[in-house]
């Protein structure tokens, strides 16, 4: 964990992807964030896929470095707790992140009774706080009829989650953002965030809704090919897979250098007319340019490829899936010190990674695991709420928290 | 723009997407981002998709609400200035954000003699500095062979640069979290980020690396169907088509009022002899549960089906394309406050997005368009560099700035 924002406290009401996501950025930022879960674990506490004995390598993924608490969330005592919490003495705390829907008791004004200042990140799902998930919010934005092969009818849905991981980014922004305004002007606040909203800002700041609006036009499906220079994935002869794009000069000129086609591409632009220094002709010419690039990839190995292309100074990468990246590339090892082999409880020695982002005030980050579920409630309910130990042991015989 | 940020100064050397992106978000959120580039633009200034008059949707797109500087780079006075923009005083000034190669004139170490507390933040493709972009970091991290078709045989890209808007967003939340711990304690920093670190750090949050590395097993591809739970695209009587997905216990019971399979999913627990409250049975028995649904959907309209699920509290969306969500989702229109109609100049009125983070102590807030090209040079340099007119005037007469 990073020190850069260490002292801030953030309590963390959270299911799915987004929200913890986001909270985990804060975390492994060096914030100190306690996730409340209901007793015996949220919705998707033991979500697919399951380490062998049984703990979701999900979860544990997606919340590293927090710390947790188990409270019953329907009893009064419980929300006393929960509220406790989000109002608990200290400048750098009164943070609230959530997805739960913010009302009744986890109402914004309901809370705020227990923090004049408090700053809370609520994410809906639509605007309106109707539920909306990364998967049907996807299939309004368009990007699906736009990806995958050409000769395919049907949407091609993501995998990667990303309007959830981009929102939990939002979120972590946002909280950091109001606490900055907070330190200067003593006022907290609530900020909303909806999934279809950041979804369908970036699908604006892409400019495809300029390009519908504007143009009228419908971005095509283009398979692998990238839109508006050049770009696609080849085979080679020994049936390894790169892709290779060329958008700067350096790029185009070192890739028509590495596939030896400098005058093959030269000859070309003279039978068409066109000059492929302007990277919108290469990609309106690209099916010629593909199958110079595609009978130079059938006649090299990927060896051959990688040093022609590294000589040359190609903008490319091989394919590889899930297993082949944790196997062989060095990136996704320990020999970059974003990732560490961690023992997470209940699941063994994981290579995990910590934030992506390196600050130069930090020594050494340490990669923390994510929490057993309530292994930190009576340190929490001792720290924040100043309970005794005998009150702590007397909220556990009544089933109020556990841990 | 939003207030939160006001009175940050960030300046931005930059193409592409990731740290123009970050940029934006930071302006939209207040900052005074100021962009420098060549006089004529940088490598993307006019990337496709263009308006009729030559403007391009995507840079405009990327990069609203900021101000606007063209340098000549190349000469040592436009070098200069560039250093004397970085170095400017002001509490809230010294703030760097680029994605242009940190070293020479443009390392941590030589901006820093210009300002002693100066934050940077510096975009890499990899770890070790060298160029990555965002499909060719895609093609290494897993994610092409586990999208698409089940029957597609090759890698599926995506379309979505997903990677360079994360890491946008991590930029801008780094350097934010760097003036936290610069007002705290005084002190600038170099902050680093590679795109790679971006991509290989999502997989491992999304649990992939675990479960490739504690499981040994591949994520399958598995076309739409969402993993470990139910979920999938189903055409309906009249050719429109949505997604459906069951998560929550009552997103699972509504989903069986509303297509009237109660009875018949409960024979199947029967016969299958087991409990489809679990939502891996679900994930597990989904092709006899997608046969049901698709028998539901194929006798109903669209309009029967949006009608049974909004009933039901389903969770679930049309599957729409670019010009239909801009067309007919009201989310995509001024109904909704993120969006405005933007005057942006060379291109005419589009349909624009601020941040979807709404702040509760902001009043509301306008969508700002993105500047033309050296629309502030002389605004800035005189504002930041205290230069005068006639200053001005000669680096304009020498080709050292323009605008």
């Amino acid at each position: 964990m990073s020190s850069m924002l260490a002292g801030l406290r953030v309590i963390e009401g959270s299911a799915f992807v987004a929200a913890p996501s986001g909270g985990m950025h804060l975390a492994l930022l060096g914030a100190d964030v306690i996730r409340f879960d209901p007793i015996g674990g949220s919705i998707d506490y033991t979500r697919w896929p399951l380490a062998p004995g049984g703990a979701s390598l999900y979860w544990t993924s997606l919340n590293k470095g927090k710390r947790s608490i188990q409270v019953d969330l329907r009893s009064e005592e419980g929300k006393d707790i929960v509220r406790g919490l989000v109002g608990a003495p200290g400048e750098n705390g009164g943070m609230f992140l959530t997805n739960f829907p913010a009302r009744g008791w986890l109402s914004y004004d309901e809370l705020r009774r227990e923090r004049q200042d408090l700053i809370m990140v609520a994410i809906t799902g639509n605007p309106d706080g109707s539920t909306a998930v990364d998967y049907t919010v996807n299939a309004a934005v368009g990007y699906p009829s736009a990806t995958g092969p050409v000769q395919v009818a049907e949407p091609v849905n993501h995998v990667l989650p990303a309007w959830d991981v981009i929102c939990g980014q939002q979120a972590a922004l946002g909280l950091v953002a109001a606490d900055r305004h907070r330190q200067l002007h003593g006022e907290g606040q609530l900020v909303t965030l909806a999934l279809s909203d950041v979804a369908m800002s970036t699908v604006a700041n892409m400019g495809h809704i300029a390009e519908a609006q504007i143009l009228g036009e419908q971005r095509q499906r283009l398979g692998n090919d990238l839109y508006g220079a050049f770009g696609r994935d080849f085979v080679t002869s020994d049936g390894d897979r790169f892709i290779v794009v060329a958008i700067s000069a350096k790029q185009w000129t070192g890739l028509l250098a590495a596939t030896g086609t400098t005058e093959a591409v030269a000859a070309l632009e003279a039978e068409l007319g066109v000059d492929f220094r302007d990277e919108g002709e290469r990609f309106n010419h690209r099916d010629r340019l593909f199958a110079l690039v595609e009978d130079y990839a059938k006649r090299s190995t990927m060896e051959q490829v990688a040093t022609a292309f590294d000589a040359n100074h190609c903008c490319w990468g091989r394919y590889s899936d899930f297993l082949g990246m944790v196997e062989n590339d060095a990136r996704c090892s320990t020999a970059n010190p974003m990732f560490q082999q961690v023992h997470q409880p209940g699941v063994g020695t994981v290579l995990s990674a910590g934030s992506p982002l390196r600050f130069g005030a930090d020594s050494e980050t340490v990669v923390p695991p994510a929490p057993l579920l309530g292994a930190d409630t009576d340190q929490i309910l001792e720290e924040l709420l100043g309970l005794s130990t005998t009150e702590i042991a007397k909220l556990h015989d009544r089933g109020v928290v556990a841990g």
